[in-house]
């Protein structure tokens, strides 16, 4: 994982150096405090590393890169308030350590803020740029919309629920590396295969972060282990679950994940034993193993060195066995 | 003002024609709503309008216009819910027919949307236009956080509140016109001075809002008369009241203003009375005429025909006497 260590250091270099605070000072501290908050700034740094594999020009997908990794933190902000999310890397949301009417505003203004660096892109890839980024967006709030439909809903099928992680989650994988590619030379061709690449590989990274939200180990995850159970969230265990059991088993399934009054620890073991036992451990890794194969599909037709494939497959793999 | 009606119903019949209905419906059927609510639509017709004075080619400013006129309402979205406003053109807001995470969402959604329209810019104009939309999507943001600060702030300055309208209202005003020069062929001194002739008449635009809303005649300006006194808004007539008065009439106009428990016609009345006496009225006309000639200035150095610098002097007369 050198070379991903090498473009997170490239890429936190430049990001540190912006001074996000300045007047109105309301809206530009919590707009600070959400981009100091650290993360594992994935999205840019699968930018500007993939912009080097196509042209070796890493510099000018910098601007860009920050203008996925402020857009990604302002859909963290609004999404805390929509879920009543509490916590987010270990801090207070932004919305809790304000109120609601600074994580609007200072959110809206980040959306913008992030456009601004979409501005800098170099001219002749503008365009082309703007379009990923702006279809992206639409696309992540609709998948926010789904997975907020899925709290009313009473049956969610498996199909919508990986609809819903697609446009969430993965399509922003995928035009991480799509933007990148495009500044670094790419054509479209090779752009939409590196966009499949990324969208595939995303659909691991959520699945993973299903499992891990209820199987993962406290210490290396950092979230709460649990946390999805006990906000009675629709999980690909959980669908799935519900698909596999009968009809009784289903029906006690339902029963315990909705009771809001149940002992938290008590429910989260109840739960991971139905889990177990309706083997969705088993099928979200072979759901996870087809996803990552797909990707390796659109990565083999890359036309970038065998040694930067390496790279990007390291870094698929890695997603299939984090425990972070 | 029968050229301003031209370019309305051009834009309208294009903006029209979009379908904003599409899945999933919870989020784009609020985005519908809120698009259809009417609005005098001043913004875009602006843009196609000096597009065509200055290159003959409207056709080219209508996605960049219809961008515009989807951002300002994005932010009406946003702002209702920060001011729990419960009413706007008639029909209740936003969160109010829906919830707050629908607004928050769909308004999102708003914005990304009206990037595709500017996305739809023709390629050469392209650059320029990103940057005057994100630059005024930024300070549209600032606009909307130092209106919010006035709320809790106890001394709110005249500069303060100027700065305030200026970035809430006027700077998208400009915005409107400078794109549309900018599509239409306007080189940078010719945009920037349409800038200025359209900031200027968008302080005289909200400077003239204020008035109407404290002395209005309900029945043409279609909004609640007393409703600024009524929710102790920091308006102009407000402020300049507070520096006119004496120390005495001054904390007496704040202990009435503040007064949530007076019977609101009796408020508005002797707050009504209050402003009358300390001669705000007539000051609120003197600065609007101050920005207007400023205005006037700006317009004069425009390289455009002489109708059409008739049509703008017009329109800009039209917002120092409007009753609506």
């Amino acid at each position: 994982m050198d070379t991903i260590k090498k473009y997170q250091e490239i890429f936190l270099e430049h990001f540190n150096k912006h001074k996000f605070l300045k007047e109105p000072y309301e809206l530009y501290e919590p707009i600070d405090y959400a981009l100091s908050a650290g993360g594992k700034k994935i999205r840019p740094v699968l930018t500007t590393m993939i912009c080097d594999f196509f042209g070796n020009n890493y510099q000018d997908a910098i601007n860009p890169a920050t203008a996925i990794e402020i857009f990604h933190n302002f859909t963290l902000v609004h999404d805390d308030i929509m879920d009543d999310a509490p916590i987010r890397r270990g801090k207070p949301t932004v919305y809790k350590k304000y109120d609601v009417n600074t994580a609007i505003l200072s959110g809206d203004t980040m959306f913008a803020k992030a456009y601004e660096f979409v501005t800098l892109t170099r001219v002749d890839k503008l365009p082309a740029v703007l379009k990923v980024f702006t279809k992206t967006a639409m696309e992540v709030c609709e998948g926010q919309q789904y997975d907020m439909n899925f709290e009313e809903q009473k049956d969610v099928s498996l199909d919508e629920y990986l609809l819903m992680i697609k446009l969430k989650t993965a399509v922003l994988m995928g035009a991480s590396l799509k933007i990148g590619a495009i500044i670094g030379g790419a054509d479209e061709e090779q752009a939409d295969l590196v966009f499949e690449f990324g969208e595939e590989m995303g659909m691991v990274f959520q699945l993973q972060d299903d499992l891990l939200d209820t199987f993962g180990n406290q210490t290396t995850f950092g979230k709460r282990v649990g946390s999805d159970i006990i906000d009675c969230k629709k999980t690909y265990l959980f669908v799935k679950a519900l698909e596999n059991l009968d009809e009784e088993s289903g029906a006690n399934l339902l029963k315990i994940y909705q009771d809001r009054n149940l002992d938290e620890a008590l429910k989260i073991s109840s739960v991971q034993e139905i889990f177990r036992k309706a083997g969705v451990i088993e099928d979200c890794k072979v759901l996870m193993q087809k996803h990552h194969e797909k990707s390796m599909i659109a990565l083999e037709k890359l036309q970038i060195k065998p040694v930067h494939k390496k790279v990007l497959i390291n870094f698929a793999e890695s997603l299939l066995v984090r425990d972070f």
